[in-house]
């Protein structure tokens, strides 16, 4: 099941792709939950290195396959490139070797994601996880996404995993695209951020051939993306509530479809409001309820008003985490 | 767990509900799979009531739960009121005594509904399935649904479950009025065609304490709906493939959910095919491969191409359906 | 310009349309201001006749071209069939013989359309307005809503309009649909309440040929509408401050744009107010500041609240008409 | 009508606003017409200076009131903000002094946004035109927007233009954010691309005493926009039809709105297949007929396909501009 169809992939007429890496057997395993990471600021608004190295250091602590740095959650799109990398690079450094470094390098151009994909890469990356461009969400058609992708995975020293996240780019790669882009050697993934099971359902289904592994883009619904063939999950969630996470993911994985059920119900809230609700700002409050070190957001971010704070409180009391 | 809460109910301050069926003790079980049954018409597109007989016969002979009468598949929106009652009382002839006929009383206008509610529980009808009023979409806003419900639910002789169908409506039940009906005592269920999975689990979790039940809208997420404790499913495939959605039932229920796995994920697309692809007219021409009476709908729904059907062929033949 | 190509109609091969009505030389002249009204009830959620009938009589003395009567405004969807044909009976009975009777007559299928048309014309209706069906709204293509309304269009004694309403049915009636409609002889005209006024520019651009006559919507846009070719308006405003909006027209069609500014500009506010903002229970309430009776709408449309009404109120006093 | 109220300004608690520019009377006159210029490319994906400045050269033969450099159609999120500022000090090199140099200086983050701007008036802009954030798009409220767009104008050395453009961020600038943000003092219009010409209107009539300038974001309404108090237009299409569209400005304003109608309608389809329909790609091919250098977008965006080249073609031709 694991070994790639390299001579059906030769006949579609891929162009040149020669890395021994995933071509030579089976795929990096993704299987398992991931923190998306945030960037920690010092009041300046400077990057704060300390903090960050210190949130990587307790996170390792929980059973995590790895860590998502520059996800949604680690505004991304709020750094220079050279931060970027950096904050790449000092993850690295202090992430336990067995843990996997899955950075998000997507850029508007494809010339600047091949670029930031390498970059990445060199300070570390074992895998990058690529957004869709969608400024000119008009033009954005299952053509230019698989040329897109192709692109990047062409050029990629590192496996990729496609990255669909309707909640922030407003619109979703196409089904097709996914298809088609599952039997690149290169691209390893989707994390999909939809909150649309069907299409989970139906993406796993329709690449079993490809080893094509689907990771659920919200704590929201991992039981249930776990249930029709997700084998992981990115949870913003899993910053605060790393554990709990962890046994929802260990418990999907045994079967134990019960107590899963009973842990999930009491997730749900926690995680939209640190989500669609509050965003940002909310998951780093809480962070700091948690032990971590959350701060503020960069602008045009704001920080949470009083009754937003006691809302997410109550959000995370009732249902029996704090 | 299954007693209701009357005295929180009394508090609650709800007005002069005085039924004693639901109140009595336990509410209608709504546990299981029901088609959501077609209408056929003939050639003249008038009711063809000896067909519709022939096709509840037919499906009597699966183990559903009962029937939906009136969905959005049955065409009501072309049915006159005289015509609408009349079908619930020809299915309810013919229609085995064990099984729930749940019909789809729902107008624009609260009192239209009332009155079609009532005609239909003297026509036979189990249980009503109230679809929300949307024409005058800006003002339906979670206090306009409550007094909805509460009116029609209040005035009903038999219980009312809630549907959500933005597919056709183009606006969801918010949760909030949900979770506020959810308390009424004569309010025992939803049907949610939404695939908002995250959304169910919140339901589900929310109205533990009211006995209320979640009938998952359709059969491409069916599998993660039971996996966070729906319990059933309303699904137009169910017109066709009866038994393999009833077979999907019992592996969920009796969580065998790697078997049911590999059957969900067979029906994605057949499903998706008779509904947001090609919708009803497809859901009809399937219904005659498998020996049901399908026919044409009303206009202005068009029959399929034949690019269309054959596409329609595709998807049931490529799942091993045909 | 206003010959009916009717050659070219022919060779069209457009099925057996035979009234001599429009084909005889000038469609209809819809030019001017039409008020959609409302349906007054009384305490007990009836009809009152009496109001409405007093209303028409007020409505009459202002320089209407005529009355659309079921429009949105109408609350047609909250009417029996029964209610809709009296209901333009009776104004066709009070209403001076010059001025235009309107009728909403469509329905979610094209037999119920038909009927509805056949019973509004036959109640006195000038012309019918025909809103588009929504409900299956994922089929409802150019395809289906072109043989929709041409099966109408050839069935109906009287011409027809197209009546595209976003707002409500959350789905336009597609350009191309609306430029093949435009060449059937008792397809005359449409309303576009959709407030995209580069559409309404086109629509006007493509149909010259056709003596196609378009109208606002919404008296939001009146003036933009006039500026790129529209021959009038049917405006909700138009029930409380008739005259202004008469008097906009006059200002449009005689090419005086800066008065007419000036005046478009002060019926932003109260427009909006009465229509997305707070809709018709607004509008009902607003009408009886103005000496109309407006009354109560049928359930599930709430009365304002106490704050509503306020706000209400202040976007008309704040533009000067209170 | 030009005078600022400062006092007003004052009292409402805005910080520290000392430039001289615009409080010591009237503001920056942005009347008149701009084509938001493309940034061409050579083979290698280079940006192209030498015809960048053929570009500028010919279309300062025009009558516009500037160039827009990097609005949506400059490519700009595929730009590196080294190339961001090279770009629009190539252009003020070239471009002849009496003509206006905006520039789009907007970044996902308010501090990049600052700097860019600053450098942008460096370089030679005399007015920043800032687009909303919006990847977070779920946070980005009025006052978030409030926030940032004052401390933008807070810090720039020029003059701001706010810019609404969901056709690309698929947000928009809230109505009662752009009311409080016309108060302040260093930001003097906006650039709406959303087609709303009710909204347009509105903002024109809400913001009279505060001299704020509105700019239809679109060729296609820009007759419209005139007509309700728009005192110009930045428009791809200029990029192409400079002229007719300078003629129409002059039409508009010197109120001969029967022959600006005219030319309106002929504009309206090559408009929209240079924007929603085929994008920049389709843009650059037109300017290539019409004596400009246009070559190929930077990936992901592709070049037109021989079908939508020849949609294209005929899009200018059946109006009469091939």
């Amino acid at each position: 099941m694991f070994l790639r169809r390299v001579l059906s992939w030769k006949c579609l007429g891929w162009r040149g792709f020669k890395q021994g890496r995933s071509i030579s057997g089976r795929r990096l395993d993704l299987r398992g939950i991931y923190p998306p990471i945030v960037t920690p600021f010092n009041q300046k608004g400077q990057v704060d290195y300390q903090q960050l190295e210190s949130n990587v250091q307790e996170l390792s602590k929980i059973p995590f396959r790895g860590l998502v740095v520059q996800g949604s959650n680690g505004e991304f799109v709020f750094l220079t490139s050279e931060e970027r990398v950096e904050v790449v690079r000092r993850v690295r450094q202090v992430l336990p070797e067995e843990k996997l470094l899955v950075a998000g390098s997507g850029c508007e151009s494809t010339e600047a994601t091949i670029v930031m994909t390498r970059n990445m890469a060199e300070a570390g990356a074992a895998a990058v996880m690529v957004i869709t461009p969608c400024y000119y969400r008009g033009r954005m058609n299952s053509t230019a996404f698989i040329e897109h992708y192709t692109q990047v995975a062409d050029a990629s020293p590192v496996p990729v995993v496609l990255y669909s996240v309707p909640g922030n780019t407003a619109l979703e790669l196409p089904m097709d695209a996914i298809l088609t882009l599952a039997q690149h050697p290169n691209i390893i993934g989707l994390k999909d951020s939809g909150n649309n099971i069907t299409r989970i359902a139906l993406i796993v289904h329709k690449t079993r051939n490809q080893d094509f592994q689907v990771l659920a883009g919200s704590a929201g619904y991992l039981l249930a993306a776990y249930s029709v063939g997700a084998v992981g999950g990115v949870c913003a969630l899993a910053n605060i509530l790393g554990e709990p996470l962890c046994n929802l993911e260990k418990l999907c994985v045994g079967g134990q479809w019960e107590e899963a059920r009973e842990l999930q119900y009491r997730l749900i809230e926690p995680n939209t409001a640190v989500t669609q609700k509050f965003g940002i700002a909310a998951l780093k409050e809480a962070m700091g309820w948690f032990g971590y070190y959350g701060g503020l957001c960069r602008a045009p971010l704001l920080p949470l008003t009083e009754a937003e704070r006691k809302d997410l409180r109550n959000n995370f009391a009732s249902n029996g985490w704090l």
